[in-house]
């Protein structure tokens, strides 16, 4: 299909060993965690910095060869694995994962894409700096696919998504020139922000190479409580008290059913129930404060007391526990962060990464909770997530003893339900994973003909022929 | 030059009486504060919603009129003032002025193009929250205006410049149609985040009529602190020291010149120094709490003294003024919020809105101000401004006694001095005033041609027949 010479190109710009084409070492790049999507290439390109990657984009753009960009591999959408076409070549980047600098007095640090998100905790915990974005993948991931994604996750309360912690880029444009946006600057209004339309574009208008972030001040306090609850009505009250009351010193507000806490119970190693009595519904607080306080008081721990102790005489709270340790503050955490993964346990699960105005989410949860046991009777919803955010991920795990496959065949028919009710509060159909290819049919039911097209016009502005991950998004 | 039936038109669509043509009636719409821009136009049209917007850009598109969109008129780069062709038409926004909606518990509000940021804020703070963009023309500006500036102001610091602060827009586009981007999610990621490329593009790639803003918890607690220091080295060692004690909490870090503060005495009515001795350089300092704290204790009160006794044991601070009450605080802000206007009385000033990184704030003042001073002997540099974001408004005012007419020719052979030691730092020649007719000259100087030519894609892309604000930006 494709001119071999052009392909003896490609290897010649990487050096033949980091040009994998044997089946063992590409295997790795063509299939994601949950098996979702396996895909054939031709060959993995593993450029060792951003010049080869301009280079390879130059002969792929000249020759109409389709490129499709990789970080960690990580991304649930399926926009990382080429198709089952044979000609996507993959394009890694985990080879540039160089930290080039930290500037710890501007609260700043240079990073290349394939730095895994973990390695740029540790670098700047190193400088006394947080860097928020906190993900379940943290280990693999890497930034490069976290900004083309937009990633979210569990600091985004506080700290505001992946798009917020970015100061400037490095680009490679798909006809190999590179856009220089590699700027540290708080403060920059000249022209338009074009970093802004690599950021979540999924690797569709450029490559991304390297990034500057902003860094943050570390905690030097910090308090979780873990809360019970009658609903997810008591949830939104007991929010807005805490969001008022804490101001930016909440980072976090994680909501979880009961049905999720005891899967968790049951198949994450180490986790306990945190509380003696069951409760419909459970609240994860976090409070966090740069300062320890004057004369050893502890500021979280008083403004956790506080605000548990109105909403309890506001009738809004059933239970809670108070991390008293670092140790029991990460239990609870576990329990939270596990809650994906121990849904894998209870046979099929039909997801929805959904997000709604904040003050909207009880109402979804009633609405969505009774369509979908009206359509499946006997499935078990396991709504959770980023309440502060409004981002549910509403996961409904099969009926016990029913058959899986027979379950996930109705994938598409429950989230037309439930997207159905997103859209009636002005939702969002992928709060943060992305549209990729599993929900690339469904953004046209969920955008007007005006902003796809204007999508259209911003893919063909910087990507005339269309080589750069063709077929995600749009 | 246009078909009158055109004209005819444009006047039908708006109503007669909100179709400005007598001098007296579109003279304040074409010249702004400082007479740096004076146009001319054949009408002024205020719509009186989205509708009429839309009608108005769809027959200019036809007819290939050009439209210059104008909020408040308080840009200072002339990106609002019609050229002296006499054939752009003016659209203000200023009809359509109405807060929408507020949600309190989603921290949120939907308003209209043409609401103050005045209005903003009283209706925030009359739903017991904070809308934190703060400027010192907020009685006159409005938020569509602000948007499509991207404005900064003080309260960057803790809260970002306004791109952050939009939650979603409602756009016409240079065609007429309208995109309805007017979500009020915390994450969305589907597809391209449009709305980005509106806010900053100052008019040029469609025209916002609504938006909805994040809110915020309003401060319960805070503290001002006037300190007076030797030099911006020391300053910065101070807000390195602030950022990592008070993390969030550090609501405003501005820096200001010996000069400037007694430019400010003498010349800003109820202007008085705050310290009793002179020093070269001082800071403002603003902390705030979402809580009042503890047992009558004050938060801000405890953290403010401790930055400061730690400044002082390490050598950074030679004297400080706590507000001690609302009004002193009102006072110390009133000399760092009039600092620009007093620079009128002491004849001409050269101006420059730059920033850098933050921590190359001392090397960029000191090698600026040298040069400037070597350029005209005499000349008196006033740089102040947003310290924590890298963003001084680099002010030079003439020599006393000087002719102010010559010294003004010298503007852009002082703005080529300062922009190349701003270039050596990888600053931004406009750090939060825009670009506009002002710097348009300069665009190309500061920018690559791989940028510039991905800008020009761009206003191609959403407005091919370049009717809006052409001649601004690009």
């Amino acid at each position: 299909m494709t001119d071999p010479a052009v392909h003896a190109r490609l290897i010649e710009i990487v050096g033949d060993r980091n040009a994998l084409r044997a089946e063992a070492d590409t295997a790795p790049y063509l299939r994601e965690w949950r098996d979702l999507y396996v895909g054939k290439t031709p060959m993995v390109l593993r450029p060792g910095g951003r010049e080869e990657v301009a280079e390879i984009l130059k002969v792929a753009n000249e020759a109409g060869l389709r490129i499709v960009p990789q970080g960690g591999n990580t991304g649930l959408v399926g926009g990382q694995i080429p198709d089952d076409s044979a000609t996507e070549i993959v394009l890694s980047l985990s080879r540039m994962n160089r930290v080039r600098d930290i500037d710890a007095d501007g609260f700043s640090m240079t990073v290349e894409a394939g730095c895994t998100l973990q390695a740029i905790h540790d670098a700047a915990d190193a400088a006394d700096r947080l860097f928020p974005l906190t993900l379940g993948s943290q280990g693999s991931c890497q930034i490069g696919g976290n900004i083309a994604t937009n990633a979210g996750g569990t600091a985004v309360l506080a700290y505001g998504n992946t798009r917020d912690l970015v100061l400037g880029l490095e680009v490679v444009l798909p006809d190999g020139r590179i856009w220089e946006g590699l700027r540290s600057l708080r403060k920059d209004n000249t022209g338009y922000d074009l970093k802004q339309m690599f950021i979540g574009s999924e690797g569709t208008l450029g490559i991304i190479t390297a990034a500057v972030l902003k860094l943050f001040p570390r905690p030097r306090a910090q308090d979780v409580a873990f809360v019970a609850l009658a609903s997810p009505r008591d949830a939104l009250a007991l929010f807005s008290t805490a969001r008022a009351r804490a101001g930016a010193m909440l980072t976090g507000f994680e909501l979880m059913p009961r049905i999720g806490v005891e899967f968790a119970v049951r198949h994450l190693p180490g986790a306990r129930d945190p509380l003696a009595t069951a409760a419909p519904w459970y609240v994860l607080i976090e409070l966090s404060s740069g300062t320890e306080g004057a004369d050893g008081g502890n500021p979280t721990r008083d403004l956790m007391e506080t605000i548990l102790g109105e909403a309890y005489e506001a009738g809004l709270v059933e239970d809670a526990a108070l991390a008293e340790s670092v140790q029991q503050a990460a239990d609870f955490w576990h329990i939270r962060h596990g809650m994906s993964e121990v849904q894998r346990e209870e046979g099929g699960s039909i997801k929805h990464d959904v997000s709604v105005p904040v003050a909207a989410v009880p109402d979804f949860l009633d609405e969505a909770i009774a369509a979908v046991e009206a359509l499946v009777p006997g499935c078990r919803p396991v709504p959770f997530g980023h309440m502060g955010d409004g981002n549910i991920h509403f996961n409904v795990s099969q009926p016990v003893d029913a058959d899986k496959a027979a379950y996930l065949a109705r994938w598409d028919e429950m989230n037309a339900v439930v997207h159905g009710i997103v859209a009636r509060y002005g939702g969002s159909i992928s709060a943060e994973h992305g549209i990729g290819r599993l929900k690339r049919d469904l953004l046209g039911t969920v955008k007007s003909e005006v902003e796809m097209d204007l999508m259209r016009r911003v893919k063909a502005a910087f990507d005339p022929n269309g080589i750069l991950n063709p077929g995600r998004i749009l």
